[in-house]
């Protein structure tokens, strides 16, 4: 068996890298991870490195390798970036996503077509977000990034509903706690603040004291990637973007619950709302995941076991 | 004003160039027109002729020449075709379309985005379409032809989101009726059936009796189409998708309306129904097109309109 996991360099791929080789099902299977580097690549004889750009036709045949059972794609450039730079952002979350699924299909050569397991977004939402959201939600991206996920989803709908690939594009929410996020994303303060007690860094919040997210914990996310891996042939069905499933939590209670567990912090946690922000990241309505709840993916269940999965550490 | 026409050697076009060189808001605006060949470009000092692949940068700069106020875009590789060759439906139809956003937002330079009018279609939708169908219905595209206007039309809904385009896709339903089309298109037997009794030609139809299909006059198409590209700004919101009214035709009624013209026509029509072909183009719900009708686009309004409209001929 062969597994393709690209974005190998990113945070839910520091989760998900041990994860699946921790898989039971996965004992025997090859795990080739490709990025630009890979700089902390586990040293396990399972484990192929292939270092290059996705956008090159010859580092995807590399990686590819001559066929894949299972591929998790999670190379992209993100939402900031991308709209920094629309052009590398079409290129790799678009053209070489696209290349990769025509790919992953031709190489096969095996029995059953390769499971490929795609790191979407929310992003393809909005925002704003439809109140309630769930998986059939009209999709109204706001960002490029979101506008190339769903473009991705459509060809991997198409691709699984020919039999060529057996597709799941999993819209990844607010993947929690990146300790050492770069604080010129937008999106850092949500990581940020998870790690602030434990720093002793002050923190002015973007966003209201009411404000709403969706969080799910980079373990439980790398869980639902390896179990979505692992589904039975004909466990999709027509609709092959499934929402994630995430806790609600707003902003103020998750302060307080951080707080709670440093009772002689003097770290101070305040509330500048920026209404960009707030509108990208703050404002998230009612969420259900029915698609995700049928298949049994469950979200880190209550805002204690939500913290303790975020400031966990990879093999901790 | 510059208007560009892509596809200009399509049979829609042959419409809907002159209606165009004949719409009095158009009277002061060249126009160029662009395909691979324009054999039969009508000789108006206004109109300059670009051939070309369109996925070539060079050939889509020529085409643009600085800016452009009004683009009809209806390039593209369709069904059948596109099934065939992939790799080259993707260059079209995918590729060179989302530079052309791209390209006509960079050059515009004009107080006002360029107006798009794009030919989507109703490919978007299935088959199966789903009963009713209507402009918020979701979208499953099942030809790879569909999959990519569905990719190219969220383009546009973010371009036009961002006041970088101001763009409308027009989801094209079944365009009749093209004298001559090409009978190995599996499409064809409805544009055959239009002029069968004229020519003396026995057709047995691939379809039922009592199969359904939307039909539109290609002259109520172009009529439609230069109407979009005159809405004023403002006009449409965040939904930039809109399916074309048409037409939910019974086959037999159509072919006995079209008996009707004949009465001394010894043509016989006849049913040879086939799974596939009848599926795709004559198992048609229910139509509803509350954003057409908002807008003020009506079909031909009767069978025999639709007839009279289907056999006439462009300049006619």
């Amino acid at each position: 068996m062969h597994i393709l996991l690209t974005g190998a360099a990113g945070y839910l791929a520091s989760w998900l890298v041990p994860e699946v080789l921790r898989a039971p099902a996965f004992a025997d299977a090859r795990l080739t991870l490709v990025d630009l580097a890979v700089p902390h690549a586990p040293s396990d004889p399972r484990v192929r490195i292939v270092t290059g750009d996705l956008g090159s036709q010859a580092v995807r045949e590399a990686a590819i390798d001559g066929g894949v059972d299972v591929a998790f794609h999670l190379a992209g450039i993100l939402g900031g970036a991308a709209e920094k730079d629309p052009a590398l952002a079409r290129r790799v979350n678009l053209d070489a996503t696209l290349s990769l699924w025509d790919e992953l299909r031709s190489a096969s050569g095996r029995p059953r077509p390769p499971r490929v397991v795609f790191a979407s977004s929310i992003a393809v939402f909005g925002p704003p977000l439809a109140n309630p959201t769930d998986d059939a939600t009209p999709t109204f991206p706001a960002l490029i990034y979101g506008a190339q996920k769903r473009q991705a989803e459509i060809a991997l709908k198409q691709h699984s509903a020919r039999g060529w690939l057996d597709g799941i594009a999993l819209r990844v929410p607010a993947i929690v706690a990146r300790d050492g996020a770069d604080a010129r994303q937008r999106s850092a303060f949500l990581n940020r603040l998870f790690f602030a007690h434990a720093r002793g860094v002050d923190l002015d919040l973007p966003v209201s004291h009411d404000g709403t997210t969706w969080l799910l914990s980079a373990r439980r996310a790398a869980e639902i990637f390896v179990r979505s891996a692992l589904l039975a042939p004909g466990s999709l069905g027509r609709q092959r973007a499934v929402l994630m499933p995430a806790q609600r939590v707003r902003i103020d209670a998750l302060v307080a619950a951080l707080a709670a567990r440093h009772p002689s912090s003097s770290t101070r946690i305040g509330y500048a709302p920026d209404a960009d922000i707030e509108a990208q990241f703050a404002r998230y309505p009612e969420l259900r995941t029915p698609l995700a709840d049928a298949l049994g993916f469950t979200h880190d269940g209550d805002l204690d076991t939500l913290i303790d999965n975020a400031l966990a550490r990879p093999d901790g």
